[in-house]
């Protein structure tokens, strides 16, 4: 069988996870942007002027996790100079290459409206965001272990929200020996928690419970922690926010009452760089190798 | 405000924990086919002749989890004798008269076409589905605890399906020492189990995992326990098939091969009525208080 | 290598699972007292009129968990009629042919008295304590599912002693999802206990911690549950005793409060003949195999 | 009853913490070397040239973790010059009053042969050492999370040693979903282990289990991760060092193998001073009120 071809344009050691992965799966990789990585094999090409990737022969392009910027730039943090993404590659590609983003962006819905690729945004499938929940989860671990003088073991941690990843940091506190408290409003959420052992609460109670918390996590993308709430908090107690940008924090409030609230965006890329690439590799090479439907 | 008026038409002792706890919230419970359940309290009414039920005033009526058979037949364990639900009773009641059954039924259907009122099958919501996963994995514990003579700790345990069901019981048995294989199609289901810290399987590779396994449990409700899958497995090793009648499992041909193979239907109202009881009661009294939406 | 030979001498299925397990390793055995175990193999050997059992070449003699009772009689549950120790057998083995046994008994001490030989007692190994606390923590787990008619998820379970087997009592049914507390006196196994996320007491705080508990498991060799604390105990809380004969429960008390109390002697073989015998099987093959010192 | 004094002579944040707690249990607290610490209450008082000390009515002097250093230097990070005990506090106490420390040094012995007083050593009980794990672990996962570049889920970490502290660090990584093999010598430790569900081997056995492990934590005060065995570990490998200095690891083979090797001492206080001052408070305390014979 003839070797699949896969062109990865910018990313961070994430994308370079995957092109290991792929190499151990019999994927060539042509690289862009990644100049000041230092690896050599055989079925790794740096590409070097683009002349050497054979793009009408090209059956994937994998973009990074923050996708296609305006401009067509791309972010490439092994890369010398900025990578420009040229509508020329695409253009030269057979019709059913595809491509794989991490989001969707303006810029990309753009190009591939004028040059239609079958296309894939990773982060935004399921598993996914299910696989993505333990990085996540050890990456808030990691700050509350930080930012705290007490021990995970015996505090009171006040996880929000119980979705793909709420349940995962939830599980995680508690396995440490953290007394969890978990807020959702759907019932089968709430129904699942409690079959997990955790104590749930409506988000209508929360000026009440954040008045013990050593912790609390946030995955709600919504104004959760408002002023309101926050007026009845202990000031002692660390807020991390997972919500996407802003978040579920009035922050400006948290930081006028002496609280510490922590933003933390992108944990999976930033903590556990080789196993978030390699839970993106897992479903790429199936989508490649056309494992799956 | 005024007490709410349940009438309870027959059940088994989840009915009569659903009694005692409305009685706890303030509810008045009418009784009918209930005889032999020797309980005396002021809001606890054994209907005698049902001219002492004040049907206009009735706010919701509870069926059994098995709902209204043929001929308005009611299962009624602690009856003197059969319970037949009365159309007349129904047709007295207001039209906000709230119906709640476990299952739906065609007699039921039929009923309420010629009365319309409000409906729950609580069987049927998600929520209910996820705590009943509680009773249903230690009544499958209970069967492997009796049927093998080995430890369920150290066992080699697959468990088809990783849906409400399937996941407790996974993490159940697993918790107890088990090695847990878990076999599921559905990539969420697949990451999730993952993160659990399951290795999972997808149907297609049953024949192979059955070859060494110790027990089996199915939540699958398919026919995947096939002849063909069977012809593979370990003689030693126990069914225990969850899946709604008429199961997952060839059992003509898993008896042929000498295996064990149990079909174990209702397990919560088996194992443990009590909890099964409270469980129906906290949404029942939800509804009933209108807590709920 | 010459094949070592073992003879056992009576049993239940935890002999013949070691019997199985020696053949594995080949070792040669010698059963006496097996007529009803229909297995047969090159090297299991039922010895028949015992003239084909090489006494001077034996290198290791196996007797059941419950040792050499009066009269050198000895437990057979697989003989046909009843098995006597004969003591000239004892009598043509080497000096350094080893007696096992699981207990220590009188008759036996009596007759290494005349016949030394070394002399390993199963049961009183540490390990083998801790081994065992895994099937004991699943019949008591068994015990506990059959005889409530509430979950183990959400029961508050009362654990009485933390050594080995409260130990894994303890955290069987937590893992389970019950609420534990754990009561002990020393200062080491409470900090053990909390460190694995119990709340713990002292005994002298039993009266009180009895008030509202669901299940009491004690594994404790002394009167705990005595009248005055039974006294305070839920007349509804279901006692599990294992501690050995006569229990720590005042168990006539007990009955005419109406409490179910159950003395629970030799779990691992009954709920567990398998792996029982195979925790045996593992320190006597190391034993015979001499891999420990 | 007379409030009891306590004098605190140095530390560091758990010395502050140690203080709260003792006022919280209405314990008079003297503090020599905290001029940095900015804490006022009715009970704390600190001392200022000394003469504001009531020696004569002291019941206790604390000690910080490291003890009586040579020319009875006291470590005090809250101190803003040296700290030297006068041996002239000492000699004015009168002979019940309590000294306690962390660990045991020569100035401390010969001030105590010159003074006799009561004398405990915290850090040398097994309770305090136990419940100290908690911290050791949670510091050892920090280091964990940092120092690699995939998630403590799925990796393969190796724990050496199976006593108080390896015990639980096993688990702890074990509950994030490491796969955990455990190293010890011990047959009841090994059988705890396997019970508690871990792989078990001996020393012996290090070379080959190093070959594929991608943490690996040392809790064995002695060279175990000799020259020797570090041949054979995979280079990716992280070693973090628990036991007291020096270690068990031949860290200048490691460099030179180009393996990151950590030599990590005094978790509890670096990790969670909080949390570790409440653990010695509560002995402290009871200790203090003569809760304990
Ligand atoms: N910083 C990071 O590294 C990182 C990593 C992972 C995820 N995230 C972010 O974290 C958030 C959650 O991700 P997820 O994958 O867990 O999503 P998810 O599975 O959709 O879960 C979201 C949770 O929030 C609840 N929720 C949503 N809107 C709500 C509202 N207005 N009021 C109350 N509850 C509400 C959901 O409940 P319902 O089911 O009732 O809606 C659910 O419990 C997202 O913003 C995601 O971008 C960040
Ligand atoms: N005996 C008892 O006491 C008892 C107690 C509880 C439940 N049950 C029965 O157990 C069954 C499962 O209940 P549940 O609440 O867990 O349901 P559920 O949440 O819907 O889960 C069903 C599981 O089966 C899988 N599945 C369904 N059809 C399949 C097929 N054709 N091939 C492969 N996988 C398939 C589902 O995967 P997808 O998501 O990919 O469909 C899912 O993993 C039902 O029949 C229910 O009536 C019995
Ligand atoms: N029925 C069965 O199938 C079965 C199975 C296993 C064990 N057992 C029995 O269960 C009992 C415990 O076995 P084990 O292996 O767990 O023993 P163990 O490791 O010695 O533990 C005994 C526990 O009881 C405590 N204890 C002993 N005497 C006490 C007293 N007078 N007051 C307060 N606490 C006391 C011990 O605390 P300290 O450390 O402070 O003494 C320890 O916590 C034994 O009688 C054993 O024969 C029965
Ligand atoms: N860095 C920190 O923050 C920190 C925190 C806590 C502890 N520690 C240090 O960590 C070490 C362990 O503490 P611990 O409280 O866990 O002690 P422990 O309970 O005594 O456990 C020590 C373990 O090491 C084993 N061991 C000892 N010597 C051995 C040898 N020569 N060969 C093989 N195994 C051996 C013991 O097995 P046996 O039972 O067979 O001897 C046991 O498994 C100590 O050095 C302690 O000072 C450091």
């Amino acid at each position: 069988m003839k070797k699949k071809k896969l062109v990865i344009i910018g990313g961070d050691a994430r994308q370079t996870e995957i092109a290991e992965q792929c190499l151990r799966h019999g994927i060539r990789v042509y690289l862009i942007g990644f100049e000041k990585w230092n690896r050599h094999a055989f079925d790794i090409v740096k590409a070097n002027g683009y002349g050497d990737v054979p793009w009408p022969d090209v059956d994937a392009i994998l973009l990074p996790v923050s996708g296609l910027k305006e401009g067509n730039k791309v972010e490439a943090v092994f890369a010398k100079q900025n990578v420009i993404l040229q509508e020329e590659w695409v253009k030269r590609t057979k019709s059913n290459c595809v491509v794989i983003t991490g989001i969707h962006t303006t810029s990309l819905h753009a190009l591939l409206t004028k040059y239609p690729r079958p296309y894939h945004k990773l982060l935004e499938r399921d598993d996914i965001a299910i696989y993505n929940s333990i990085p996540s989860a050890e990456g808030t671990l990691l700050m509350a272990l930080q930012e705290t003088d007490i021990t995970i073991h015996g505090s009171r941690t006040i996880v929000l929200g119980f979705g793909r990843t709420g349940q995962t940091i939830a599980d995680t506190f508690s396995s440490l020996g953290a007394y969890v408290k978990v807020v959702t409003n759907a019932t089968s959420e709430k129904a699942r928690a409690e079959v997990m052992g955790f104590t749930t609460f409506h988000t209508n109670a929360l000026s009440d419970i954040v008045k013990d918390g050593d912790i609390c996590v946030n995955t709600i993308p919504a104004l959760v922690l408002s002023k309101e709430v926050l007026t009845h908090a202990s000031s002692r107690m660390l807020i991390i926010d997972l919500a996407s940008a802003p978040g579920g924090t009035d922050f400006d409030y948290a930081k006028k009452r002496g609280m510490k609230a922590l933003l933390a965006p992108g944990l999976p890329g930033r903590v556990a760089p080789v196993t978030a690439g390699r839970i993106l590799a897992q479903v790429l090479i199936d989508l490649l190798l056309e494992k799956e439907a």
